[in-house]
């Protein structure tokens, strides 16, 4: 199975679909020991094995003195696709090391889109000495993508594309296509386009070539399954377009209807990774920038302002038990079971909260079934109250031999479940609707709330009833 | 740029780009009051404006009531493509709504490969009831791709695709492809095989009609670029190689090394989905099948074994603080500082720990970085535990006017801090290594940690200094 026609004989079990090494950690341990040993032929050896997209995995890995060593080793010939399958943090370093003139040689050999990705989070001044080695056609190609605000459709579409007017016969097109000098290296489908340079259709190559020529390519394009996305769509909603459509392709419009770009699916794929690993380090209260390879300092900063916010909750919280001092002097166990109470309504809150950050994000809760998602959500906390009502009343009963003191931690449970699920339902719907990101902050204002309710409803029952 | 060719005088802005009503809650609203006043006309009206993914979309919003009413309108005319839209736990309940006999009927418009999506949660008497209506080779073809283990790549792959032989000259191939019968619908990538029917390459089709025709298909074709993929290879490895190396398609071999489907990157799109949601979702202990549309009684028994762990550990932190009973009971206000310590150590450490999770899934820390990136999450952790020592501290010396109390805080969050950055590291990277899914569980092991240890720290150093 490799690609060598040569080796076409050798039997098929010694092949490996491949002519790269897979990265594997001992591989790249192999690397390192070389490095370590200054051994820079063995290590140029081994890197030589490796696809470009696993020696951006592997700067990944290695620490700041390995990646140094490295990109000397890499420096004299790179694919400059590498460029592309770096992370952002680790881009900037690698850009650094290679120095400007190398990187803005190596992107003169990248298609527009990706010379945006390379470039896209450097200031204006380093932007443009980076560009000073493309053609002027290539430049403007990029500066205009570049004018598009970030995440948006006009910053992921590639600006390469085929397009035909919709008279023409598959026999035309097939000339075209045929003799055309200027087309991208591999493309899928070709749009159609009206007088105005407005897409009516799509048709897929394949149905292009299997089609008898006379036949108008009007009469076979796909035309009600087309979508078109305007060019300042956020990238978000594209994303989500093709999911829910299983979209392979879409022409991008400017504001007139005019035919810009397109957006394949694969583009998307890392679209929905951003977007995800936004959603799931937003609910961690962990900024997007931060990565394995970020800086101590820069780390410890942007975890700072979260845990700031949750140090003033925890005082909240504080503030609520301070009130019951004279209570807990009079009876120390309810010191020791209030956090009991506390967490779990922290985390029934947090798999409801998480439940609805989810299904916003999907579009399976809007407007139209929020108050029937709430309901529910409030009836399964109730339920799972109802019975770790029991299971935390039994335990303290058993534990301090005092059933009264059994059944306010139970009645306490109870209550803050039931607002566990009200609120982990509603922060997030709340959120929405005020166009701010459910998945940011969402979970610090909940613990706050299961928090103040938990330690307030346990240590208010006891006062009142056990004292 | 709607796809009629009637309408191309029409100026752009009138056109939509699609023939379909785009689905808005306002609109959804609409069908459902229509449905209220049993107006079943026109409910069907604006239903037939709607795309069949779209109505998936509408199904997942009505009440179970609402579901059945729309499920009769759609019954006698509905895109067989709308099964393969709906989630599973939806899927079942539409597809008992309509009836074994409608759908078996319209799965056989469907490709092998979303006929295996829509029955594949079924129990094997009721595929065989809906695997009737079927051809026996469409038949034979669903109940292999069945016999692959779930998340696999035989489950996700296409049957259909466009193999050749490596000898072919390129005018060989078009000339195959314009007067073959039975190919798929649209088709992107042919693959070339050995005479072994192993893979060797893949040409993409803009390639075959854009080189003349002489030319033998092994030298336009891509084969340093092509990976193979087992049958039996994980859905999740599937998604990160294609991630990793940008592809389109790939081809799927046996055992063997023969070719028995392909899979595209539009296949994986929704594993990324699936294998996202898992991780966001078992981070915050709610189980997979845990559905906006599951039965209250379902979701309630779903998350109560989560719960129940936290009750574990939420009673082993209480039994910490019970041995400091006496301490409390000498100084309240213990009592009332400690959740600030423990709630900060839990925050901190999920900081962390959702960074590796994270990290695990896209492979950006292995076992080569592994103990870098332990002692960065350390240091940051108790970089950030120095400031929050300094805060604590100062509040506490100001609220309760006592040095010496805001000295134990600061020394406590400090241990706690360093603790949570130690083991929201360790504890993914444990369980990664031992097999386990570094999501599952991670933050009930790593809250429990940080309880006890806040805990111990703060009433242990304030029973050693304070008393």
């Amino acid at each position: 199975m490799t690609g060598q026609v040569e080796e076409l004989d050798r039997p098929a079990e010694t092949s490996t679909g491949d002519e790269y090494v897979d990265l594997t950690p001992e591989y790249a341990r192999e690397i390192f020991d070389a490095l370590g040993e200054d051994d820079s032929n063995t290590a140029s050896e081994l890197l030589s094995e490796l696809h470009f997209a696993d020696i951006a995995d592997l700067l990944g890995w290695a620490s700041s003195n390995q990646r140094a060593q490295l990109v000397e080793l890499i420096r004299p010939d790179f694919d400059p696709e590498f460029l592309t399958e770096l992370d952002d943090e680790l881009r900037e370093e690698v850009i650094n090391l290679l120095g400007t003139d190398v990187v803005a040689e190596a992107i003169t050999e990248l298609d527009s889109d990706d010379v945006v990705e390379v470039i896209e989070d450097f200031d204006e001044d380093e932007q443009r000495e980076l560009l000073g080695a493309l053609s002027d056609i290539e430049r403007a190609r990029v500066e205009e993508a570049l004018s598009y605000p970030e995440y948006t459709a006009g910053r992921i579409m590639q600006r390469e594309l085929v397009a035909i007017p919709d008279y023409w016969s598959v026999g035309q097109t097939i000339d075209f296509l045929r003799s055309a000098k200027s087309l991208p290296d591999d493309f899928y489908d070709i749009i159609v386009v009206d007088p105005r340079y407005s897409p009516v259709g799509i048709v897929p190559l394949s149905r292009v070539i299997r089609t008898n020529r006379p036949v108008l390519v009007r009469d076979v394009m796909e035309s009600e399954e087309m979508r078109t996305v305007l060019v300042t769509e956020e990238q978000e909603n594209v994303a989500h377009l093709f999911r829910q459509r299983d979209l392979i392709s879409a022409p991008v419009v400017d504001d007139s209807g005019r035919l810009v770009g397109v957006i394949t699916v694969d583009d998307v794929v890392d679209v929905i990774d951003e977007e995800y690993e936004e959603d799931m380090m937003r609910l961690a209260g962990v900024g997007e920038e931060d990565d394995l390879s970020s800086a101590i300092l820069d780390t410890t900063r942007s975890r700072f302002t979260w845990l700031l916010v949750n140090l003033g909750t925890a005082i909240m919280a504080s503030l609520v038990i301070g009130m019951f001092e004279g209570t807990i002097q009079q009876l120390v166990a309810l010191a020791v079971l209030m956090p009991i109470v506390a967490s779990m309504g922290g985390n029934a809150g947090t798999q409801t909260l998480t439940v609805a950050v989810r299904a916003i994000a999907t579009r399976e809760l809007t407007s139209t079934n929020a108050w029937r998602v709430i309901r529910k959500e409030v009836a399964v906390c109730g339920l799972n109250g109802l019975a770790f009502a029991v299971l935390s009343g039994a335990v303290t009963w058993f534990w301090f031999g005092d059933v009264m003191l059994g059944a306010v931690i139970g009645v306490a449970m109870i209550v803050n479940l039931l607002f566990a699920g009200l609120f982990g339902a509603l922060i997030p719907l709340g959120l929405e609707r005020a166009g701010i990101d459910p998945a940011v902050s969402s979970s610090v204002f909940l613990t706050t709330i299961t928090d103040v309710v938990g330690f307030f409803a346990f240590l208010g029952l006891a006062a009142a009833f056990l004292l």
